[in-house]
């Protein structure tokens, strides 16, 4: 019950013979979170040995194709393969109509649903709330619509120290969920068990922020502050600045300065500009600015938090 | 100037990591048409070395997601790449309203012109005529309207044989013409030179027919005659016969059977069901009946006619 992310392409726009556009899946206590899909995410999913049947919830950043157009094919997969829990999408207004449309002209019967979660807020929202987990919108700068999102484990029950509450035959197992959720213990005669002699400390809660495809945006800051990994767009080197303004992206630079100002503790790039052969270019000058940066790395699961 | 065939995935639903939906490139007498075009095509095409820029005519069968989910990307990337030429898509109606509302919710803005071509007919039609390629539709019998294709070169110009020729003042270059088109020569003092005398024959021009998602259809014969190559799916063996009228697929038998009654010169099969892990047991079904039967070989190309 822990928090992986496997980046299943990163590279930017037009997909290639070595490189998929951007899509992750982040499994996060047991959670299967799927966000973006470019084109051919389905068998980058398969190399990665994902469960499909797992993949309840697809958080789509935006509606440009290097970001959505595995979309129908995943789903239209998802049916042939027996599927029959509810899917969630998570994406920009026009993604259902997008979806429908190609689902009624290819005669695509889904025997499950599809629930939309259409977002068109300015301002960053809570999305996604269960027992353990919660996901918001980070709103970017692009030239259309654009969120990132923001996943957080919530704070852990504590951990039952049974060979100490073994002691005391008046806790009883109905009394556990009390203590896990960091109570102290009353006997009956009175003395009080401090909850910290029942208990030992839980795992730190991990969180995860994936900023795709916006210009340099310093209302990014609060959102992501503190999390423990952060994935940043970083289409150009500085140099090309300009191009980043004028096509809406964020330079290598800059996506240092937002981990840094949010003290984030790890900063992946991404989403580079195929004019780019060597990468390390990326790392070398993000690190000027953020010394924990870290090119991504395709097919390979990492664990994010201790 | 001959005719080229490169399938670039022949599978059936689900792409795998070794295998690709179906799409296939027809080099034409220097056209080059693209024939479906599932999910991932626009790598294929890119690991068959092909040249985005010279593909003019792309040909879909049907609009279920194998044989079409890869052309909202490949268009995308057709304009990333700076195209200006302007694209004819040729299919069933309804690929002209899927394609534009992709395009409008994904902002794909285009510097190229699409030209839809939408089908609708149950009888074969010409939908494609130059000066050197004719297409043909191949009306087919699936779950949702489909066509297949027939491509024929023309009749080409016979050579000159230019040391003939210039023993023979008085044939000037505009005579050239008509001597490749067959015409004998009358010299000024009224003797004729047989044009086999000043010619040499031109190579005999080719054909190639694209059977995709059918049932077992009799009519396909009189469209297919003669052909060189035909590719006829072929999603089941025939002990599921029932399963492939059902679900508007072949058996690899009756594609046989098909070829034979046609007298094709050459079969390959494609479309399998992923339920086959070997398959040789559809050439070795299908030989019984059509003995020149291939399996389809992914981006390989091959020389159609000699």
């Amino acid at each position: 019950m822990s928090t992986y992310l496997t980046i299943l392409g990163y590279n930017s726009a037009i997909p290639t013979i070595t490189s998929s556009p951007t899509a992750q899946l982040l499994e996060m206590e047991e959670r299967s979170f799927l966000i973006d899909c470019g084109e051919g995410t389905q068998v980058q999913l398969r190399k990665a040995k994902a469960k499909f049947s797992r993949i309840n919830h697809i958080f789509i950043s935006h509606l440009h194709g290097d970001h959505c157009f595995g979309l129908p094919g995943l789903i239209a997969s998802f049916r042939l393969l027996g599927r029959e829990t509810p899917l969630n999408v998570y994406g920009p207004k026009g993604i259902k109509e997008m979806l429908e449309t190609i689902f009624r002209l290819t005669d695509t019967h889904r025997g499950f649903e599809v629930i939309y979660h259409e977002l068109d807020k300015k301002h960053s929202e809570k999305i996604f709330d269960d027992k353990r987990v919660e996901v918001y919108t980070i709103p970017l700068d692009h030239r259309v619509y654009c969120n990132g999102y923001l996943f957080r484990e919530k704070p852990k029950e504590r951990h039952l120290n049974i060979a100490e509450i073994s002691k005391y035959p008046e806790i009883e197992i109905c009394d556990y969920h009390n203590l896990k959720a960091g109570k102290d213990f009353v006997l009956s005669d009175g003395y009080i068990l401090k909850n910290e002699s029942l208990t030992t400390d839980p795992e730190t809660p991990v969180s995860y922020a994936f900023c795709s495809d916006t210009r340099y945006l310093e209302s990014v800051i609060p959102i992501v502050k503190d999390v423990d990994v952060l994935y940043h767009e970083s289409t150009f080197l500085h140099d090309l600045k300009d191009m980043a303004d004028y096509t809406g992206h964020t330079t290598a630079l800059e996506a240092a300065r937002i981990a840094k100002l949010a003290n984030v503790k790890k900063l992946i790039l991404g989403h580079f500009s195929n004019r780019y052969s060597d990468l390390s270019v990326f790392t070398d000058e993000a690190r000027e600015i953020f010394a924990n940066t870290f090119l991504p790395e395709a097919l390979v699961t990492v664990k994010i938090g201790n």
